[in-house]
């Protein structure tokens, strides 16, 4: 069976009843979001509207911005390769470890890679040193934040320097805000009018958890940019469940806040508890922890029926590091109890 | 309001209540496939199958050739995209008029794109001087077929010796046959064991009305070229609607015989109730007409509630060309009566 290297991938490991690999929300797929859907599937005949006129209204209301500024895309990660392959930077700069799409977007267009390697010593924070690689020459920057898998935010003021230097030197940087709604972070959108190499990428599949739908969002005030993005792929990318989706899920009054409190408390006790195992665990600000264990976790666990992240394939870390999705008490519980048993 | 170039734009025109625009198949999305959708919302949360794993077993089934020749996309549109990211052609042909998303690709990645025109005096068929153009320092020939908006088909020894040509030259011929399952015409998939560079793009959006769902899939029986098509592209472009719906489509029995018994049948009524109002009407093997007239027929049937396609934006055509989907009796028989109308 093939196997393939990011999270979520039940499809290879059929005996898995949990999945802690995926970072999407614990509480499912919104009921008026499946409602809405099942209402109209009529208009999945319709191609879908190229111009999603009605979802980037209902996501300029949402978000505050002008709607001129967004742009969405089939899932963020189909925004990601279009900014590539419209750009086409000669030179790029991405986190080790971070999210991997970005180096293998940047690679489909030839781009020489260089990386702000974060320390384990450090709980892999982005630090200081990031600064100095953003110098002439670099065309493009990509920060994942809060990071993943680290499940790190940065903190304001460097965001603020870095903003400063990327717009000094024209670097576009693109700030992958696909998590920051489970965190009390602030989004990069307050450097929006400023910062006319800023692309902001926002995700609907991890907040109400319809990965399978496939929407991301990408905000940007440089309607050139904009253009040129938009430019780099079909006109249908959005499907109509997508869009009929996304307009639904932005009308769930309180959905963010109730999961941030769950997240919240269930983050401070799988943390507890996976410590008390004697698993390293990273700090976080997300939905998702770092875990590192000399034990070889995702077998082990596999062996049970639960699936977590091997970490193997992020640059900068190693088949002894995991990502574990924060779900609800029961399924939190479940997990630690497994673990209890076999280590 | 903005516009979009594009059949199927039902959503810069409110009013409409007939869309002759698209060309999907008349009978809409099938029950079973809708069925499907319904009952599987639950799955909605989950990351697509990155590798579409049933779903190009059950594609590789039913077309009869190896799974690994296959990749599924985002619609047949996407894989376009990812065909020209991918392989970056320098010099491309493609014929004039045809689809016009050929050559929004192409101009993506710098292409130089030569012609093969079209002559209205000839039907617009392809003819022998394609063979011409295929020469060595052609990288790319997309051919539409049947061709859109013109639904005419190739001759298959014309198809042979094009075949023959691009195997010589080692050019990519990109055989797009998303409206070849309405036709009676042949797939170009018995060329595929001898012909590496040939990629034959279908579609699940036209015959089972899925344009809102974004399926479509390639056939190349050259392996590297389907290694190169997949990197280009993020791992989950295919939506977990859209596997689902594909499944489910190709379970419907007796559709495709269904939809060509109907088309041909209104094809004939249709051509011949627009002829006797004067209208030119292009010779056609697919479920679509191209058709020529000197009164502004769009506007006029706007203001009516009717969509049809004028054809002002494919290259070699002008505003007097118009592209009507053929529809059931009830549908195209208004159609008719509107315009003896009007005129």
């Amino acid at each position: 069976m093939e196997r393939f290297k990011h999270g979520g991938d039940i499809y290879s490991n059929h005996g898995v009843q949990l999945d802690f690999s995926v970072n999407t929300n614990p509480f499912g797929l919104p009921d008026p979001v499946r409602e809405a859907l099942i209402a109209r599937t009529e208009d999945f005949s319709n191609y879908p509207d190229p111009l999603c006129r009605e979802l980037c209204s209902a996501i300029a209301s949402y978000e505050n911005v002008k709607r001129e500024w967004i742009i969405c895309g089939n899932g963020a990660a189909d925004l990601i390769y279009r900014i590539c392959f419209a750009l086409k930077p000669k030179k790029a700069l991405v986190c080790a470890p971070t999210f991997t799409e970005y180096e293998r977007a940047l690679e489909q267009v030839g781009s020489e890679v260089i990386y702000h390697v974060l320390a384990a010593n450090n709980g892999f924070d982005v630090t200081d040193e990031l600064i100095d690689y953003i110098r002439p020459g670099l065309d493009m920057l990509f920060l994942c934040h809060p990071n993943n898998p680290t499940g790190r935010l940065i903190p304001n003021n460097l965001m603020e320097r870095i903003m400063v230097c990327a717009q000094q030197t024209n670097t576009i940087i693109v700030v992958d805000e696909c998590f920051l709604d489970f965190t009390n972070g602030s989004s990069a959108k307050r450097f929006l009018p400023e910062v006319p190499g800023l692309c902001i990428l926002k995700a609907f599949t991890k907040m109400y958890a319809m990965a399978g739908l496939r929407l991301g969002h990408m905000i940007a005030s440089n309607t050139m940019l904009i253009q040129k993005i938009n430019a780099a792929a079909q006109c249908w990318s959005v499907s109509v469940p997508a869009q009929i989706a996304g307009i639904a899920a932005l009308n769930c009054e309180d959905w963010i806040d109730k999961t941030i409190r769950l997240i919240s408390e269930e983050r401070h006790f799988l943390s507890s508890q996976l410590e008390k195992l004697g698993i390293k665990v990273f700090c976080s600000d997300a939905n998702y922890l770092l875990v590192h264990s000399k034990h070889p976790l995702y077998e082990m666990l596999l062996h049970k029926g639960i699936m977590i992240r091997s970490c193997e394939n992020f640059r900068g870390l190693d088949s002894s590091y995991y990502r574990i999705g924060i779900k609800k008490r029961q399924e939190n519980d479940f997990l630690i109890q497994t673990i209890k048993e076999l280590l």
